[in-house]
């Protein structure tokens, strides 16, 4: 069992069911051989929910539990009534315990954020987590955080992002130092308020495994100008939606064109193998899963309106992170990077107690 | 003369030259037969490139000016080189003297900012200016301001734009209670800063020409779920820019489809009718022009890159706010708004006097 890589899912969560999850889990099984589930949930209903899947049924283990957090209840309130009951709980402990390498569920964002945090707690000199995206750009796939965890962040936060999302560009894209730019309203280094030139400053100076690129605007995204976008919740959760929202008004507009005519009908046809190529890179449950940054374990939401290829591609995802450890990678750079300043902080206490003796 | 709709062009703007500016000004006067323009910049040269548009050439008047503001010069800088003798500063005055009703630029947008505002100055009651942008959405068009005037801003201010945002759906879409909503990372009254709340509030229980529905997320506008979406300018840029980017890549992988095999260059051809709509729908230029808000006149910022259908566009926007009165509109919903608290203050200061005389 030690080559195995094991993940925790809160089954029960998700528009579609506890069948679009274990399908899921499944596709993600035939694709990673060495993949083993916690699977938490009302246990008749997944073990119901299991018999379309033997592979998955002999490769996981049933954990029952009685409370499911609904999709609109309060962060705090889930903490309270959740806690140790809920799947979405058990899922995310399964992680504390060291029992699973990563935990993925489809419920509502707030409440895992709330129960990640509490369950798991950040990692030292970490006092902001974040939730990263995969967007598909023109040219591959782009790491943008925050998409909405944080409303306002300071530099040193929009610092910690870029450590944290370039650690997750080497760890899935397998780039040895990933581009890093910072979310702004121009490419120049004047643009922008004073917490987005200090973190820039801090980032184009830092010695650590990261090329700092400098801003990118909101086109910039998906021109693939960076391997890592960094931003506040606010625009960040702004551009994900606006782009999601451009994305379906353009979708719209083509059906639209390709059902105009009977002319129109044909083409379709004769393009359907084409559109296939482009509707896969659109697609986005290619790009599902937001990861939670900064925790101690490796937490990944997946869309709440999630079918099953949404769930496999998510827990492909967590399979990744967990194999080639990603708290690991952020704890080992933070270290690094904040080094000197400990070193520095010694120094001076050292310094001050001298002092303190000859005086 | 009195019935004629007269614009200022900063013809010598733009990145592809007088000739786009004119062209777009000689399409503009066949659709508005009432359109007398002003144009400014070399005289020699835009004489020269008047030849091929007697119809303008009879509908205009050359004022010759010197300096044309660099694309990228700082707006301080524009303000100090560029006053009096720039071909944007008198497009600009020609609205001040009241010779023109508003005045159209594609030059740099931070010094056409700059001049405007220190030309026209602001409204009473507005103490920041606002860009405003007409999206193409699903079921129509959405105006959304701030586009990148101010980073962040006060509740006060985001009031102001819905005001502003409506007068200009009332004049330019023609619709009597524009809905109004605020960008926000989620519908519900509990997200967001307390700015956001606080303008929220203000909007709902307000007495204006307006309908406020709430928060709008990112994917909100172009569902247009509102007619007009307020946000700061920091998110509202980078959400543009975001859409801008997303359009770009499904264009490119689109194009990449229909030239991917025989197949699909004959679908092309067959589908050509039917993308012609398609493409007007998404076309940038039909949607063309930064709307300045706040200002004691009109003043629209083309794209850089516009052509001759861009410029014809925001000519025929500022046409269309010039004959509705769109200063005025503002204007006099300011005072409605803030005629109370003028005469709270008036009160007030009346019974300090009162209280003073029994002291």
């Amino acid at each position: 069992m030690t080559d195995k890589i094991i993940i925790a899912l809160d089954v029960m969560s998700g528009e579609q069911g506890p069948s679009a999850c274990l399908d899921g889990a499944n596709i993600s099984l035939t694709r990673n051989n060495n993949l083993f589930f916690h699977l938490f949930g009302d246990q008749q209903i997944i073990e119901n929910s299991l018999k379309p899947f033997p592979k998955l049924a002999a490769n996981s283990e049933v954990h029952h539990t009685d409370f499911v957090v609904p999709m609109d209840m309060k962060p705090r309130q889930a903490l309270r009534q959740g806690r140790k009951v809920s799947s979405m709980w058990q899922a995310i402990n399964s992680v504390h315990e060291d029992v699973s390498g990563g935990a993925v569920s489809a419920g509502n964002t707030g409440a895992l954020m709330a129960m990640a945090t509490f369950c798991l707690r950040t990692l030292r000199r970490i006092d902001r987590t974040a939730i990263a995206a995969i967007w598909p750009t023109i040219t591959g796939r782009t790491i943008v955080l925050d998409m909405g965890a944080n409303l306002h962040v300071s530099s040193e936060n929009l610092v910690d992002f870029g450590f944290m999302g370039a650690a997750m560009a080497r760890v899935v894209f397998n780039i040895e130092k990933p581009r890093v730019g910072i979310l702004n309203i121009g490419e120049e280094e004047i643009k922008g308020n004073e917490d987005l030139k200090a973190a820039a400053a801090t980032l184009r100076d830092s010695d650590m495994p990261l090329e700092y690129i400098g801003f990118v605007e909101g086109d910039g995204i998906s021109k693939g100008h960076a391997d890592v976008v960094v931003t506040e919740g606010f625009a960040g959760n702004i551009a994900l939606k606006t782009a999601e929202g451009t994305a379906r008004q353009l979708a719209t507009l083509l059906r639209d064109a390709f059902t105009s005519s009977w002319r129109a009908k044909l083409a379709y046809l004769l393009l359907a193998p084409a559109l296939k190529t482009f509707r896969q890179k659109m697609d986005p449950n290619n790009s599902n899963g937001g990861v939670f940054l900064g925790l101690r374990g490796i937490v990944v939401k997946c869309h709440g309106s999630s079918d099953n290829l949404g769930f496999a591609h998510a827990i492909d995802l967590t399979a990744a992170m967990i194999k080639n450890n990603l708290v690991n990678e952020i704890r080992q750079d933070l270290d690094v990077f904040y080094k000197d300043e400990d070193t520095e902080a010694t120094d001076i206490s050292v310094q001050n107690t001298q002092n303190k003796d000859k005086a």
